[in-house]
């Protein structure tokens, strides 16, 4: 059955959410900068997004927030006046957060700040200084290897200096304040995997929920790795225990399975719904318990926080082989894999919405159902309809303490059949529905 | 060994079981009227049953005791005059709770109330039609082909009005209040398996036990299905919460292995004990998980009702080919499959009977076995004997929450062993049997 | 990764150990007697023992201290004056506890008092007569089957009167009151594994142990089986309490994998400790559920004392062909399985010791590695070393509940990383260390 939430996705989803990660990939992204404002900008214009600010020097938690950094452009050029690396190219090419620099240098200088790839010679990697001071280039193996013994002249035109952080948030008020957390993160650079496609999915999954009125509200987050996560954590500490569920989305558009990550205790309802509509799909997909590595999962599993924050994405632990390098382009996702991913994600939202708990206002014994008119009155054959079993199974199970979910997963029924039965029994004055439930 | 209760059982017990089958085989029983009665006459010659009647239009629970439903007479005859279905030879011809007749109808009405089974050609369903009016006739498929385009005069002379639903209670007092519940529908026409089995094992379960004062008080409940089951219900809520455990049994007759459908909870005293019976036999049988669908379980485990009953078959959900056809008749069951079945029950009981807790009165250390001749003295010997292991397990267990039979399952013990050993110790004066334990 | 309390090891302790147990191997042990005296002085001279008596009469829980038992020679001397049976050859010739007997006896008479091994047929068994007055030889099936129909002269120069029961402690005091328990059974007489290898191990225990303060105190108990066991309980009953981990060491001497038997709970630390020390060995060492049956396990874990009390063999429950039997000797036992179950017990040791629960003191979302020189600067590398993860896990699980094996076992880590992840976290000021921990 195709989700709910899916049916407000246009046919070609899987093209505009590629379209807008072509939008975003030539864009300098770091921590901090005009290039996340930037995207945020691009995001806005989809489904808006409002963009916040926390200034240079704050402190969050352990952490106080960094200087904004700035990169206009960066090269290296020979003494032949040739810029042999030159960030015009490939926002890859500069270490993220170098000091900036303009000087000229030996080679063997030179080469204390080069970063290549020897086993992929023509990958240029990603690498990052926040908190370090220091500069450096990235450049494939290959052009490396034809530098010469001469000097060379190093321009990085960056700004290092007090400023903000920003972050964005897509708002998608619900009947409830509990809410749903969507977290993606946007400090990679021009990185399409990592992490244009949780961007991509997570700014149109905002756009699909503005279609109706969910019931929880739903907080589509854009915030930079780590420190963005960790600053927003730190400002919004009474927001904190309305996060209900939540998801940590990025590394969805490369085709492979899906891989769901456990939160720090296992047992959330958002592990249990997520196993569950993996499971249900027909594919490779897999579940695997919680680690403290990876990507804000860390944060918002880090046992001061405790929230129930799991993780999608279309890698393990162990990522893949273009994990953090130039080969990360746009070659590597699909809109198929990107509007697959989004489809998923409108499933969990789905269950999570109608993940309800009722009780059975006629417990004592059954219903007489022929009397409601939901229920075959000629009796004694000998097969059973899905139908009249999801009935059975609502009613029997309904003791204001089994979810929907707990009772497709027991009577091995499909989350839709059940979630309808409870309906048409609500409908006929059988079942109430629990307020606690969500 | 040779289950205590069922020593009480003739050697014939297999073929009196099948007697009294064949005895209750013609009648026209339905949920209601003359034929429960005589059905519950020919038990109470067997073993006393007293006999209740409900009124119809009584409310119980949601539902409504219906009008009594009486057949003397029904059949099809031709223009020639020939009666081409009788009642007489089949009392699965007429659809159970059909409204009177008297008619003379074309051959395209006739096949509106006519009910067949394409794939059996030779079986005769079985059909019920409690709570909608209408009336109807099943007949073979090769009848049912044999019929020509003429007018037939159909005739039900039944009476559907005002009167009483009977249920039967062989109540057997123990040593306490405390009660074993054991339910058989007796609401099938002339069905062997389904159900002529459950109710002639209950009967005679019943006469065992009045060989004997159990602790536990028995109440064999002889019901019409579902109405019958939820009437008494509703008129016994002040008993409910003495049945401590229940089985339901039904179609117990055919050869074929034991089906155990666990209680709701699926983790009940009656759910332990009848899995580890069935586990020490030599045979197939299987335990299934509880589900809302089936036999009188549905209404025992109703989330208001909760009472701990099982249900014991020889045959899951999914029945057999020849469930509520005429070909569930007298050649379908055998006296070895009644008696085992029988047998079976008796291992359950004597288990619920014996299952008690005790409290080690020396648990400092082992006490010295020596001194009560309960314990070889020579020591050093290799080899350690099942009964000396079943004195240490009790010893070491009978702390007051473990029962013999946790005892029994934790050792790997046969649980008569380990009952054998408590006894013993507690003939010695090294236990005290708990009063909680039923 | 060597355990730690192992370095205090010198290099030959294989050695060491099986030169004690040559040592010990002749003398005359029983339940009580001169023997256990003397073999206590013997382990004084190794480690210091403080020798307890507790005088013939008095009552130990269930039982009674009996007399005590002195052998001084006992033989078998034929008509023609040939000493046939001789104890100087070996202890076991005489069944232990034998009544003193000076006496001319016909063969019938004679093999009344006679054990022997016909499957062995060169094998003396080991037979003891502790609380039934007898008297009796133990021989090889030859020397059984070599006798004539003549008169045979029997004596046993043995005292059997009032006297003391003797246990040995070596206790270490540590940090804290809490104790953990060696228990060494030590009434066999020439048998080498049972229990000269558990003997000889726990004595160099408590050498190695008191070259460190430990946090724990250790109390090395060699007491004779059973009654010596239930006489210190008896006699320590505020003891108990603090005893929070124990072991029975027997059984270690012959090459074959190691045997971890859990505690009657089957979930104590001590349980997981073992379980965690033997997986994390290439071997093939097994972990089998408490029974009720073997050596003094069964006391400790008696439902009143249920101290957390496992046991380590090299030998599960059925033995091994020389059990009790005069092939239990010095040939079975070697230098190598004796050392190596003595390097086990320091890593089961070393974990005991360490195994502490932390809180993290900066629990919202991730510290500042960086800050703290724990963690690498430069980002964006695709390898993570377990010394990383080993912090994050730390960090992420120190709720103040998980302790440090917790983590292990949960992140797949070495304990011995987690651990000094752990102190390095304590030390940075990140992590501050649960008192209730032991």
């Amino acid at each position: 059955m195709k989700p709910l939430l899916w049916q407000h996705a246009p046919n070609d989803v899987g093209e505009r959410l590629y379209r807008l990660a072509e939008e975003l990939f030539p864009i300098i992204r770091s921590i901090t900068g005009q290039g996340v404002r930037d995207s945020l900008g691009i995001i806005d214009a989809l489904t808006p997004v409002d963009v916040h600010s926390i200034p240079t020097g704050t402190q969050v938690f352990d952490w106080v927030v960094p200087d904004e950094w700035n990169l206009r452009r960066a090269y290296i050029e020979d003494s032949a006046g040739h810029r042999i690396v030159d960030s015009i190219n490939s926002s890859l090419h500069v270490v993220s957060y170098s000091t900036p620099v303009n000087a000229t240098v030996s080679l063997d200088e030179l080469r204390q700040h080069l970063h290549t790839l020897p086993e992929h010679p023509e990958w240029i990697p990603y690498r990052t200084s926040y908190y370090r001071r220091t500069w450096g280039f990235c450049l494939s193996h290959q052009q490396y290897e034809n530098l010469t013994d001469q000097r060379y002249r190093v321009t990085i035109d960056a700004t290092l200096a007090p400023g903000v952080l920003n972050y964005g948030e897509a708002v998608i008020a619900g009947e409830t304040n509990d809410e749903v957390l969507i977290s993606a993160h946007i400090c990679h650079p021009s990185l399409c995997n990592d992490n244009l496609s949780g961007i991509t999915i997570a700014a149109w999954l905002a756009r699909l929920l503005r279609q109706r009125t969910p019931r929880y509200t739903y907080r589509i987050l854009f915030a930079p790795g780590t420190i963005g996560t960790i600053a927003w954590l730190a400002t919004h500490r009474d927001s904190i225990p309305r996060i209900k569920h939540g998801l940590v989305v990025a590394l969805l558009g490369r085709p492979a399975p899906l891989t769901y990550k456990r939160t720090r205790s296992g047992t959330a309802e958002i592990d249990n719904v997520v196993s569950y509509v993996l499971s249900s799909r027909a594919s490779n997909d897999v579940v695997i318990d919680f680690s403290p590595w990876g990507y804000d999962e860390r944060q918002y599993n880090s046992p001061g926080i405790a929230a129930n924050v799991g993780r999608l994405t279309r890698a393990a632990e162990e990522g893949y082989p273009e994990y953090h390098t130039s080969a990360d382009n746009l070659d590597l996702i699909t809109p198929e894999a990107l509007a697959d991913a989004l489809q998923t994600l409108c499933a969990v939202i789905d269950i999570l919405e109608g993940n309800d708990r009722y009780r059975n206002l006629l417990p004592y014994g059954e219903p007489h159902l022929g009397k409601y008119g939901l229920y075959n009155d000629l009796g004694g054959a000998s097969s059973v309809e899905t139908a009249k079993l999801a009935l059975l199974w609502v009613l029997n199970q309904s003791d204001g303490a089994s979810s929907l979910l707990d009772i497709a997963q027991r009577s091995g029924l499909p989350f839709a059949d059940v979630q309808f039965a409870a309906s048409r029994l609500e409908g006929a004055g059988l079942l109430e529905r629990m307020r606690a439930a969500y």
